[in-house]
């Protein structure tokens, strides 16, 4: 068992676009190789913006439609519904008791949610989001938390509350280590700029046939002409099409630019072929997935009680040791 | 069934002291002649301060054995531990993600233990304390809520909070009223001032005959000999007196001291003995049912199988009108 296990949340946010899955989703599906992987809906996350019941709960089945269609297997990865496991809020408190405000103000997350709301109005949740991350981590026992650059303080806030928890009471915590992701570089939306909801230039990573052609057509280029030589290495269709077409493709598309006579249009064509060659399967599988939300449950289920096997001897060690809860023999 | 339901957390700490028996025990045991009386001893709030594991679990049978010793019948009355009720965590999160920061920052008890406190070093505990004790009143449907004046801006606090949720989501809470505690006077301690621990002053309730009349005899007088005319309405022995004597022992007192020749260690003797006699037999019961930790232990566990009979429907509710957690088909 020398498998590190390695943890990560994903928020239940609508359909994911290719950003996401590129940088996010394809690399966690690629860790249960070599990983004991444990991954939760974190929905108890989610309400910290109130997107209404109706949809979290469509956008956990969402996700886990989507993860089941790019190749998660459930049977070796650990993947449940965060508050399926309700000892992660439990331990939360008792990490909110060991954690300085201080260490809280300074998360660069919070800061920027100060920034962008009316000071005061901002939720709790919000502020103490860094604690049930935390809480979320520790109560797993992870190794490892792969994560954004943007996230590596959190990560480093659950150690400092680990080891305090370790501290003040006895040696229990396991410091987990922040893996920062690796630059899977910019994906780049249609025009051109990192692909960002908030930049409204997103391809969703699961369309019809029809609609992704026509989100690949509204891709932004240059007014070149049919008949122009065009930069390959410039171009936004180019960009794209590198990260779904084979070598040989793509060398002879960034040939037929610097020749001239072929048009965006038949760029983006060929770049409309590849993506729904590269994700139209799994597109498939996601429609098949997704209309089976009963199935899905059984599958959340069936992690949830995984993780709890998991959290329950944790969440009884941390009672013992702080001298919460019923003694064991009383349970 | 018109009772209303009336909820208080008792924390545990040591043994109590006569105020905190004349100002809260004998009231809450009262109050369930004609309340549904719902009290829990509030073992995760103590971990906002740390006093140790072992404490912990001695001061929760401390606080049941005294309960009970006093008349508390948890056959009618339901008397459970806090945190064996995981369910109120988990309620806190979801009213933290509807809390204004500011609401937080406004509280009183939190803007007091800042002034205490080095900046940033008070735990979040102490922050977020509102929104757990918000949790305790909701989770189980409370009507109304005893509270010391200083607490009642806490209650404000949780009809904010139930009103936030029924607005965004579904009614769903009902808002629970504060009832500010009949003044029984202030007790006064052994040197006259209001009897608290932190100025030392206090005589705890139960003690052993000889450490009782010890404590009785270092209570402040003033330093009359005993011929002198002496003065009842200022005398802090006589004070006390009258808490624990019949009017006629009262009037014949007060009589003495009139009258002179009654010297201050009569009148200390005089109380010791109205003390034993009234707190004697509750003393001993509370050394027998002390002693039996299973039978205590028994107690809070069917208390907590009783206030999880109420929880967990709410909690079910919370978690449907919010979107997390399975759909109730799944469970």
């Amino acid at each position: 068992m020398s498998r590190k296990r390695s943890l990560s949340g994903i928020k239940p946010t609508g359909m994911p676009h290719l950003g996401n899955y590129l940088g996010m989703i394809q690399p966690a599906v690629d860790l249960q190789e070599d990983h004991d992987a444990f991954y939760f809906v974190a929905d108890l996350h989610s309400l910290t913006s109130t997107s209404g019941p109706a949809q979290v709960r469509e956008h956990t089945y969402d996700v886990t439609a989507i993860f089941l269609a790019f190749g998660l297997d459930p049977t070796r990865a650990v993947f449940w519904r965060q508050s399926d496991v309700p000892e992660v809020c439990e331990l939360a408190w008792v990490l909110s008791c060991l954690t300085p405000m201080g260490l809280l103000e300074r998360a660069h997350g919070w800061k920027a949610a100060k920034d962008r709301g009316n000071s005061g109005a901002e939720n709790h949740g919000l502020f103490a989001y860094p604690v049930l991350m935390a809480a979320d981590i520790l109560l797993y026992d992870s190794d490892v938390v792969p994560v954004g650059k943007d996230q590596v303080q959190h990560v480093e806030m659950t150690r400092d509350m680990a080891d305090k928890f370790n501290r003040v009471f006895e040696p229990t915590f396991k410091l987990p280590a922040a893996r920062v992701k690796k630059d899977v570089g910019t994906i780049i939306g249609t025009d051109g700029r990192k692909m960002s909801k908030s930049y409204n230039n997103t391809i969703p990573v699961f369309l019809p046939p029809k609609q992704l052609r026509k989100a690949v057509m509204k891709i932004e280029t240059d007014s070149k002409g049919l008949e122009d030589i065009k930069d390959p290495d410039t171009c936004n269709v180019m960009t794209l099409y590198r990260l779904f077409a084979g070598p040989d493709e793509i060398a002879s598309m960034e040939a037929a630019y610097r020749a001239g006579g072929y048009g965006y249009g038949h760029a983006k064509q060929a770049l409309f072929e590849a993506m729904d060659a590269s994700l139209g399967p799994h597109r498939e599988r996601y429609n098949a997935l997704r209309a089976d939300e009963s199935m899905l449950e059984d599958i959340l289920q069936e992690g949830g009680r995984r993780a709890r096997a998991v959290a329950i001897p944790i969440m009884d060690t941390v009672r013992e040791r702080t001298g919460i809860g019923a003694p064991r023999r009383a349970r």
